[in-house]
């Protein structure tokens, strides 16, 4: 990925697989990356790729414009935020740390009394994926800040804004990865019930992969019944797919294995 | 798809959607085709392709040495062939109504003493898709005549043999299915979800495609983790596996969602 645009100040708070990765990414874009680190030896690591190590959160917050936080949880956020605030006026803060929606929204009270610009993020990928193809991050909360340094954020993967409320970036992230563990959760289940037949889990996969692969295009369509259900016509009955969840119930129940997944999939989908 | 084999007599006993289809099918790839359905004039609309119709479910099972049933359910299965069973002595029988491995596998008692060969079908496509690209059908149990029919059987869609146990066709089909439904209601799941923050499930399925479609590239990495236990080493912990679900779980209920869905993941995932 290249990167037209002029070189920013940026700050890097954590440096944690995914926070060293975002840095790489900046340096390689051609940023001037200060980077912090509760232990400074990762920090150390970065000088080598150009960054410049700041000897406290507070002195890498204050260095630069664009400041991107990727630390433990949201207390750690606050812990090295709030203290700090009052001078991070007109700043753009993008938080990577992964919280819930209703953290990411509490975030923004501090940041609007501080005059802070405030966006929160999502990554969608593992650190190596960073910088590379098929890595998405989602962000919500400041649009003007996003749209000022969306080719910056775009050295992380591709950068999909969903919202002004900095709870959507979350939400997205979490509903999507959701997905992701429901189709996990479906296989090691169905790994389970393919083996009492003499099955494996590996045939299961080779036969699941592409059929999952091809009703995931279908989530589109599906999408009215969600957004404006007055008007859906679905394509399948509530009882033909509780018939269908109901025989995948009994054929786990018949083979000894447990049946909570499905009874969850058809309350989730048809209410009952 | 063109088939090579010589013209076979093939048999279809019911004529619903899926029936009709694979009649259809068997009739474009040249095979001399008698048909029956409980309702004469779903079959009458089969003439003009050049089926034969037959006035009795005994007489159609009679009139060829291949035997596609598609009908209701197991009850209807055991209502058109258990009485003529004795005089089915050395033909084939693929059985693509939609049943549990068990009720598959008591199939094969009255079967093995008649004398007939018995295979599951389990088919993963609607029937517009039948015989196109993209559908296949799961068969198990007589392996000897599934390699004699295979040609014909194609012409329905890719033919996948799971195994001799006659339920393996059908517990293949259901946890694939079940695979589906888990992709299909955390979408729903996600779309109340991202609905709160002022987003759409459109545009959470434009997201979530992708992601989910690459995702579905790991369960045959997985598959060892079910396979063969004692020699695989997870890429992710179970707390991490926990912590995550746990966050989406928290997101959900923060936002007024059910988390019943993410509860049953997490209990299936990492057993807690």
């Amino acid at each position: 990925m290249t990167n037209q645009a002029a070189a920013q100040r940026v700050s890097v708070i954590g440096l944690g697989a995914m926070g060293t990765a975002l840095a790489k990414a900046l340096l390689a874009g051609g940023h001037e990356v200060t980077v912090w680190n509760r232990t400074p030896a990762r920090a150390e690591a970065l000088v080598a790729d150009g960054a410049r190590v700041a000897t406290s959160s507070a002195e890498a917050l204050t260095a630069a414009d664009l400041l991107i936080v990727c630390v433990l949880d949201d207390a750690a956020v606050r812990e090295h935020l709030e203290p700090v605030a009052a001078r991070l006026r007109g700043r753009t803060v993008v938080n990577l740390t992964t919280t819930t929606p209703e953290q990411a929204r509490s975030s923004g009270r501090w940041a609007r009394a501080a005059g802070v610009e405030l966006i929160d993020g999502g990554i969608m990928a593992i650190p190596d994926m960073i910088g590379g193809p098929g890595a998405f991050v989602l962000y919500s909360g400041a649009g003007a800040a996003f749209a000022r340094y969306r080719s910056v954020l775009e050295l992380f993967g591709a950068a999909e804004f969903v919202g002004e409320d900095l709870g959507a970036a979350a939400m997205y992230d979490v509903s999507i990865l959701g997905g992701m563990y429901a189709m996990f959760a479906a296989f090691h289940q169905g790994g389970a019930m393919v083996r009492t037949t003499g099955g494996t889990a590996a045939r299961l996969a080779e036969l699941m992969t592409p059929f999952l692969q091809a009703m995931a295009t279908t989530l589109t369509a599906q999408a009215p019944g969600i957004d404006t259900p007055a008007e859906y016509v679905q394509p399948q009955s509530d009882e033909f797919t509780a018939a269908a969840i109901d025989l995948i119930d009994k054929s786990a129940a018949e083979s000894g294995n447990p049946t909570e997944l499905y009874g969850g999939l058809r309350r989730t989908l048809v209410g009952r």
